[in-house]
């Protein structure tokens, strides 16, 4: 089995894939990870030109010898180019998994959208600099190869559709040719880096638009790292999405074991069947 | 005259209610300005719970004795309220100016959508503070008062419709019930305080969102206090404008004055009629 690395964002350090090769090299023997030069790329803030990322990803979607598609990193950029790329993938694509999270929620959104089937939300390559990193990617590594149901996040219903987000990458992609159709969907979001200002204010957006479109419901993951303000919000993170749940009729169906962190469990879109 | 003076969002210092009280008695001694006393009320992030923000907007909306409503200050929590309170507001509130911006535009948005005549984007009674405050509020009084098109944003056309909003609490009002119905509009957008990615990011999200919506074409004030970041963007906030205007297909038509910042001018909602 081969698996093709690309960063539709932010790049990756050597190091760090040399890391994640070994490791991949120890578990699962039989596995070639191919890492696409453009994730080294650097041009201003992102790795490599829109074009470059570009032609990168939708090569390596395309290419007939490779099983699987694994987001480097996140960070910013993915929006820039989900579209069009998605839109220049063959049949080629369709068959693979495709995983990763936060920035590159605007590529599972838009792949999912256009009726891929193996789009999940979970560790990339760059977790493996997070305490207890090689879990993350071992767990990815689990569910690329072999659909491990352990990799997944341990509340998935089975018979309900579910996808997972990055709350602010969501918020920004709804309305646009990104937006998948999420109607009947148990919604799973996280935070991370925000003011709680800003997680409520994304959670008013996100739960004002969605709610009227028939959400299964929402749980929440992790909201991390967030920033101290000059005077404490008033309210905690929990607290504000039961909040815009009952203000907009969505189902609070509680938390969810995911979040920019190395705990971060695998969430496939769609369709749950267990076991 | 009557001017009743509220905080949908976060309060504002005594100190500076009377500093403006002194600036207004001197320029327009026929002028009496009424500041709600939930102005100066803290409860965590907030000016008071939403429940006393809703009543203190929404009675001073409807005071008959009372000939137009200015926003004391934006921060966050106008959108937790919009809806509601101007759906509380009877036809007393009609014929009144409202002025603000920032996080106050969620506001302007609830109003303009439903079909209130006199809402402008411009200087609130927190601006008092800035270097040359003192200007920005006699500004805002000077259109408050007297309709002075010496206040308004130079670059308004006769005849066209415009719409003014900072761009992140543009973006997460977007499909929700406060979004006002922008098309043919000059939509004028300007932001403060974030980073050069988020920008692009908030900018993708309304160029893709109202592109199709039929814009008359997108104006960009100033963009200031970015922070730095820990590489370059790459690119600088008016390229960004311009590229998300050139791929969504909404007419560039250049920068405008407004801004976080004392200079910031008023764009009236709807249609101009100049002289």
């Amino acid at each position: 089995m081969r698996i093709g690395i690309v960063a539709p964002s932010t790049p990756i350090l050597p190091d760090d894939a040399e890391a994640v090769r070994v490791l991949a090299s120890l578990g699962y023997p039989d596995v070639e990870l191919v890492f696409d030069p453009q994730c080294f790329a650097v041009h201003g803030h992102f790795a490599g030109e829109d074009g470059h990322r570009f032609a990168a990803l939708v090569e390596m979607a395309n290419r007939p010898d490779v099983d699987a598609v694994w987001f480097a990193r996140g960070g910013y950029g993915a929006c820039r180019i989900a579209e069009e790329a998605v839109a220049a993938m063959t049949d080629a694509a369709r068959g693979k998994a495709f995983l990763g999270y936060s920035d590159q929620g605007n590529l599972l959104a838009a792949l999912y959208r256009d009726g891929f089937d193996h789009v999940a939300h979970g560790p990339m390559v760059a977790d493996i600099r997070r305490d207890g990193g090689d879990a993350a990617v071992l767990r990815a590594l689990d569910w690329l190869v072999a659909r491990d149901p352990a990799a997944c996040e341990p509340g998935l219903e089975h018979g309900a559709r579910h996808a997972a987000f990055n709350l602010m990458t969501l918020s920004m992609l709804l309305g646009t040719p990104l937006e998948p159709d999420l109607a009947g969907h148990v919604l799973i979001v996280e935070e991370v880096s925000e003011y709680l200002y800003a997680f409520d204010r994304a959670l008013f957006h996100v739960a004002n638009y969605l709610g009227p479109r028939g959400l299964a419901g929402l749980r929440l993951g992790r909201v991390s790292d967030i920033p101290e303000n000059d005077r404490p919000f008033g309210l905690e993170a929990e607290d504000i999405a039961r909040e815009w749940c009952a203000r907009t009729g969505i189902p609070w169906l509680g938390r969810a074991d995911i979040g920019h962190d190395a705990a971060n469990k695998v969430v496939p879109f769609g369709l749950h069947r267990a076991g």
